[in-house]
């Protein structure tokens, strides 16, 4: 029941999305006292022309 | 005004969209009691390996 | 794993979002071919002030 | 601090997105009275069949 | 049919959401190239025990 | 950069989400290799009337 998406710029690799996957479902599991079962997570990937942070697209920062 | 967004695994077709769509602008409408002008659907398809259930991706799952 | 959120101006009652509920996950697991089971709703009722349109605050409307 | 989240139909450039972030963030912080380094936006392009409005895919209408 | 979602700290008051609704319309229509009509904006206040950046709630923080 | 949007039943305590923030934030940094400083949480309390899973309300299920 705890539904969480996560919004990330491209560029992780698979793994990293399974050990987060792994390693975020046991700590929220343990953190709020719920099932794993409950736990879903979706990622989201973002492109740097897509996420701008100051006014600034990341694709344009150096 | 009511507006829904539906994230669901990638691989449902258009007419699968298309149908739902108009079943579930129709049903929000009658039951919300409201215009369907006012109703917005968006669907977001995930990648197997962008959701995670159980601390486990989709694309691992056999 | 259909993930539907539901964002509507505050005011409908439990009883619509019961039924709301109830008619949108039969239509959604008979459409795209998913058990009701991993069909998730999630309510969020929002302030007329807190929703423009046009540029208007809802709550600035007559 | 301000998170700021555009869905928009897929189709504008990325020197309306870059204009859109000078902008809107220059306009966020004057008016939310926040400095410029905490507002972040996020785009996300939507597919025409992925946007019904009135229980039609904007890819059908004509 | 951009849809502007803004998540923020609570605090802000109506008469600064009227002028960003009114504002971020305008230039949202202007740079995007569409209809005022088709610009929904959502406010979502976020309570400070709600909001953590880097590890530690805005609650926490003095 | 990562940012973290957490839809969970209400009933969390504020230290609870404290602790989440803590761990959570410290995995995502060395899991995603990025500074903990762009990680952003936000949690999202949702009331049992305003989740249903498999067309049931959780206000309903006993």
């Amino acid at each position: 029941m705890p539904m969480i998406k996560v919004e990330l710029l491209k560029g992780r690799t698979v793994e990293q999305k399974r050990e987060f996957a792994e390693v975020i479902t046991r700590e929220t599991a343990r953190i709020l006292k719920c099932r794993p079962e409950v736990v879903d997570i979706v990622f989201q990937d973002v492109e740097p022309h897509d996420w701008a942070n100051a006014g600034k697209l990341n694709s344009d920062k150096t």
